[in-house]
């Protein structure tokens, strides 16, 4: 019977805008987490985050504080049992709710504490998190989604029978990812920040490693995005994937121009091609996309769309070809479950968005879980990779050959090194003094 | 060459939730400000805000503080010279954005900065705002309008066509407003706090004091709302209008059921009968309840809609009939007056959200400014009205058998008292001790 006894925040900071790690049309900061220990009354410690972007971390500290009386003095028992229950008095707190409803930096800090409960219930289990999920009942998971605002899209009862078909043929999709990891690709080679030449090496360098899907970003000047894309092209040979990223940065007609342009290079998915929250311009970029490709390239988007609402509306409205499920930008994997599930319904595959700090650590365990008992099969998945602060985490990431191996430590691979946090602690550790 | 020399933020807080005041489906909380002020260097203090419910006031209160240094040390002449510039500062920080993008804390943040500058811009012009915004040149309004991500939907010249046009007949419509007023409606009577007797009896009240406007709280049990909708339609009879407000409680095919239910009653509209975020479910439920009503009922939304683009998909799926601006929810009045040009645009009504700390003084001047420059006409507009918090500013909304009265002092009507600040401030203020 653990109880969680406290709830401790740290802002961590890492000092990365310096090299143009990370930087896109809209972003350049310093990839930071909002981290959040749960202790218990002599189990193990349930660590989550939140990750953001440097300045403001602060922000989404003060909303995890601002949540925690909702957390601390629970037992995991009741948690497991009412999971349902436990997510709205986070998501539903009557005063709190307001600050969203269930998006942005409220939202965050949700999913940061629910994430660290799932860490702390995977830990107590002794398994790896993707392997505690694909492993409970399907009635359990079921008990776990939030089906309100969702069951236009989907009923409790398709949710189970999709967890219920996930059963079949799962020892033999587990023996092949044992055997040969989880697909990837990786996002390293392309930022905005890099000179030409660096892309062009890091690329060859990547695809000596085995990688055959490499992202690269755009939404600078056409004619730069153009140029770079080529050079990623004839490095990588006309069969590796090419996707694109776009970050937001085009109006729908901007993105649809773009992509006229852009559709020589044989483009795999442009990402983000508008504002996040635009559910009807990204369905018209997504039709005009389809006709000037014959169905080649897709769009995809998710690494800030809100939470499981809009998503349900992307897929509804045919809106995406990919979809790129965030860990912790949601409230936790209770909201990443149901948006699997709807994926799996509307047949889109899900990618989910890595990189910044910890969510490739993060998502590998929930598209494992997918692949196991959900969307069960890899056509279209891969789980992006980024080579960024892997070393501050306990249980990291590792691939082979373009490829992630499955992690096998209990809980959902999110503790921090406690000397890393001690060092990037924000403003007091030795990094930022 | 007046230069904003400092940024105060102060968290004030009012203990209403203990009357019941404010109680409805999602929403409990003790009516609270985000208070922002501008010191200048000998011109006057611009006041801002953004309202929330209690609890997390003190995380939108970081948020402000994160976003200050883009306004400290700023002349409100450059800020009034590019305007978008200075907005995109704010909402396009390259750290913070993504902790929204442009919703939920960090963008309410945005709009208590933002408006505060408005204010003090009226404040230097010696002109209530609504006066300040309806004699600025076409020129300037557009140029304060971020047409990103919105020019599917409305481009710089459709909405200089829009504000050209709302010259003609300018002073006979000021000149109407001086006369009546400007039309609202009461929500006070119907909150889901209140025993029927308490809400027959306000009812009553606000009908013999002129209102034939009002709005009730539904979204409880079905039969409770029904029972309440008919005793309110009893006390008003069949010519006043009454509203329904769901606060976002129901699921689409809820929302469809209940309505078919509550149609018996004639309301006017319905306001956010699901999700916030979700357009296409509006729409639906829009098509469901014109069906229903034969036309008589329409949806409205609004006082969470988290941005401009959730305006834009709103009214280009036909999901609303009734478009609910509020004036902090979103990044202030530039954002605001991308919202009307665009209702004005697709033929909507615009009845702005009030209640809460504040709301009827912001939103005053945004409903007059529409009748004058914008949507320029009275038909379907109503502003919402709230009997709470008033006497706290130092320039209150007045009223006059149902309708505004023409605020007259210079600035937003935002700034509060300053003994009401040093009384309510959270947690050191004598009302908190």
């Amino acid at each position: 019977m653990t109880t969680i006894t406290d709830v401790h925040v740290h802002d961590v900071r890492f000092p990365t805008a310096a090299s143009g790690d990370g930087s896109d049309a809209i972003n350049r900061g310093d990839y930071s987490a909002t981290y959040v220990e749960l202790a218990t009354d002599g189990g193990p410690t349930g660590a989550g985050f939140t990750f953001t972007n440097g300045r403001g971390n602060e922000i989404t500290c003060a909303a995890v504080r601002a949540l925690a009386h909702h957390v601390r003095g629970r037992t995991v028992a009741e948690i497991a049992a009412e999971p349902v229950a436990f997510w709205r008095s986070l998501t539903a707190d009557v005063q709190l709710r307001w600050l969203g409803p269930e998006k942005g930096v409220i939202h965050m800090a949700t999913g940061a504490l629910v994430n660290a409960v799932w860490d702390l219930r995977a830990k107590l289990a002794g398994k790896p998190m993707w392997r505690y999920l694909a492993e409970l009942p399907t009635d359990d998971l079921v008990a776990t989604v939030d089906f309100h605002h969702i069951t236009d899209a989907l009923t409790p009862d398709e949710a189970a029978a999709i967890l219920d078909k996930g059963r079949d043929g799962l020892a033999d999709r587990l023996a092949a990812l044992e055997r040969d990891g989880f697909p990837s690709y990786t996002t390293s080679v392309g930022w905005l920040g890099y000179p030409d030449d660096k892309v062009r090496a890091l690329t060859r360098a990547a695809y000596a490693d085995g990688w055959r899907a490499m992202k690269m970003k755009v939404g600078g000047p056409l004619d730069d995005d153009l140029r770079r894309a080529r050079a990623i092209r004839a490095e990588i040979g006309p069969d590796a994937l090419l996707m694109m990223d776009a970050n937001q940065v085009w109006d729908v007609d901007e993105a649809i121009t773009a992509m006229t342009a852009l559709a020589e290079v044989d483009p795999y998915w442009i990402e983000e091609p508008t504002h996040a929250d635009d559910v009807l311009g990204h369905a018209r970029i997504a039709r005009a996309v389809t006709e000037l490709t014959g169905g080649r390239c897709r769009v995809a988007t998710g690494e800030v769309a809100a939470n499981r609402v809009i998503f349900k509306q992307l897929l509804q409205a045919d809106a995406i070809g990919v979809m790129q499920v965030d860990a912790c930008r949601v409230g936790g994997v209770d909201e990443v479950l149901a948006e699997l599930l709807m994926a799996a319904k509307f047949g889109v595959p899900v990618c989910p968005h890595a990189g910044g700090v910890g969510l490739c650590e993060y998502v590998q365990h929930l598209a494992i879980f997918d692949f196991l008992r959900v969307g069960a099969s890899l056509d279209g998945r891969m789980i992006e990779y980024v080579d960024h602060l892997h070393e501050y985490f306990t249980d990291p990431v590792r691939t082979r050959g373009g490829r992630y191996l499955l992690p096998t430590a209990p809980g959902y691979s999110s503790t921090m090194r406690a000397e890393s946090i001690a060092e990037f602690r924000f403003p007091d550790g030795p990094a930022w003094r």
